[in-house]
């Protein structure tokens, strides 16, 4: 499934765009005076490979929950079992996710890949098949990162799968938008320690307060993160950092060539299996499987650009997939998102994660669309050009 | 009208604000995580006077229509026509903000406040009454503001009052959100000098390219709004500029008293009869008609900031009812909206008015109430607190 959803991701296509961008010109309204919402029309021309491109509704946020053995380092004041208390509050429709997903009309969707324990639901529903709770758990949390690789390679390709089946499952249900969420305790950790090894920035700079630590608490973090990504910094970072210009390349369509690519694939799992979570794996498979399906998958804080990053070497290409949805308050997300290329849609100090920012976003990428669906040309609304 | 629409307006309700404060403490979220929608929240629980407030839903937009002797300057390269072309094009939902309404879910009204001609709904509907359009035409487009005031006292409180009386009737009708929206072909010269008597700030800096005029026309549209506002700037900055303390002070509830406020109000009626347009007073009324109903109205670009510079001279506690949807990429934006004390909830570089940025604001204002309504406290959720 893995290696078929790779080769199933291309680049975006220049014909739709070119037509997206003639129609653009032709719309009632100045040109470029609907600013970044009329680049986003023309990358979504080119994703679908048709212009106008569907209206990206229904939309499906995918909550993907993991716990993680970093947690035993004290990066967090939140104890572990916040992770499957979220779920259950998730499941029950009682969270921020929940509230914007029911305003903007999202569907939400709970995935346990990674959850330590999952008492509420497993003795509510007999082992996970509690409904808007898909029990796809790979490993009860992942090890402790600073003691070892988080996870197996076998671990995190089964992680990855999770995220591809969820895409594909709701797609295949006829969602036209995906959203990516998480939910676990102590994940800014390990997104940190990928934004670290992928972008080769200092971890004192991708590394933020989370939920809100204390300062001794955020000292730990930053050294727990510099000692995580230094075990294997030599391997990871000599097959090359996709700094801007490598970013550039990948909206520019053009794939590496394959020698060099699996390579490069392999030294990103290696990178995942060492310092990520579960449910990174999970939402980087979940974006390729988007790119794959040509929907659009809308990123949401620091956990899903950290991911971003992990599919972004998998498949260079599914990039033209991905919309910035927000700008999370964690450093580090700034500093992926400009490794990708991407401007987020929404900037306002958030940082809760669970998908939140990328609903709000939902109908800002929803309307760029469907400028280019119902408004009148110059021409048939007879309005003088200046 | 006039002065019963100033006198029900009243502060923030104090109360209102620490329920709501305490209420997104006991949230199942991290204290501050959904970072500008906390205090959102707890402003329009402020301005509704209970917590959790109503949902701003339905939502409707109002597009004052109005023209521009200043027009004549060579301030666009937009022929005068595309004014009331545009207003049909609206009216048969052709337009930017129809597709952005479709898809956000509020209702369009057009309002002609000052259309110059408006020969195809005339022709349409024999007079003005078109579905969808309200004739409230106070004067056939302003003078030109170089050489004398743009309109009378009269003709400004005119156009003050149908934009009170608008928002009366879209509230009276059921809405409980309020946008503003404008279609004048000109018209960010007008807001351009409206926010430069406003602010004290050089007409270099608050003008801006609008639809997008090239050197030469800039530099006309400078030194037009400069003329424009050195003609009566005596007058007005006698009286003060309101700059960021004073709009401290307005936020903070205390109204002047009231000799000065009486000589405050003169003065900004004054500045807005020289130098504005027929749909900035309109806007100006529309939000004082809001902010007496206590129902959030949400500005849209630099026309609907010019004009809520207006509004908080003639009743300062309205600027509570204020939620500021974008930043438009004219600089006068941003300018007033830092006079006013006032975040912009979106900032796409768009530049098209007509009240598209507002309607992209509408989800997350409307996200941010939610989560008072919808959201698991930790205790009825069961969920461990740090």
């Amino acid at each position: 499934m893995f290696e078929q959803t790779i080769a199933a991701i291309r680049p975006l296509d220049a014909e739709a765009m070119a037509a997206a961008r003639a129609l653009q010109a032709r719309l009632t309204k100045p040109a470029g005076s609907l600013g970044a919402l009329e680049e986003l029309s023309v990358r979504l021309a080119g994703l679908a490979g048709t212009c106008p491109p569907p209206l990206p509704e229904p939309a499906a946020v995918a909550v993907f929950a993991g716990d993680h053995g970093v947690h035993a380092q004290g990066v967090t004041p939140w104890p572990q079992e916040v992770t499957a208390q979220m779920v259950a509050n998730i499941v029950a429709g009682g969270a921020v996710v929940n509230a914007f997903a029911r305003q903007i009309g999202a569907s939400v969707t709970v995935v346990d890949v990674g959850v330590a324990s999952a008492p509420e639901w497993d003795a509510k529903a007999g082992g996970g098949a509690a409904e808007g709770l898909v029990a796809m758990n790979v490993r009860r949390g992942t090890r402790d990162m600073t003691t070892g690789p988080a996870l197996t390679r076998d671990e995190a390709l089964d992680a990855i799968a999770v995220g591809i089946r969820v895409a594909g499952d709701l797609v295949g249900a006829g969602a036209r938008a995906l959203l990516t969420g998480e939910m676990g305790i102590a994940n800014t950790t390990p997104a940190a320690a990928l934004i670290a090894a992928f972008t080769g920035d200092d971890p004192a700079e991708v590394t933020g307060r989370g939920t809100g630590v204390d300062d001794e608490t955020y000292a730990r973090k930053v050294d727990v993160v510099r000692r995580a990504v230094a075990a294997f910094s030599g391997k990871v970072l000599a097959s090359g950092s996709p700094g801007p210009a490598f970013s550039g390349k990948m909206l520019a369509s053009g794939s590496p060539e394959p020698a060099f690519s699996r390579k490069v694939r392999e030294g990103a799992v290696e990178v995942l299996a060492a310092v990520g979570g579960l449910e990174h794996a999970a939402i980087a498979g979940f974006i390729l499987g988007a790119a794959a399906h040509r929907v659009p998958v809308i990123l949401d804080g620091v956990s899903a650009v950290a991911a971003a990053l992990v599919a972004a070497r998998l498949a260079p290409d599914c990039v033209g997939a991905m919309v910035a949805g927000h700008r999370s308050a964690e450093p580090g997300a700034t500093v992926a998102l400009r490794h990708l290329g991407l401007d987020p849609l929404v900037d306002l100090g958030m940082r809760l994660g669970e998908g939140t920012g990328a609903l709000l976003a939902l109908p800002i990428v929803a309307s760029a669309v469907r400028v280019l669906h119902d408004v009148a040309t110059f021409d048939s609304a007879g309005v003088s050009e200046k």
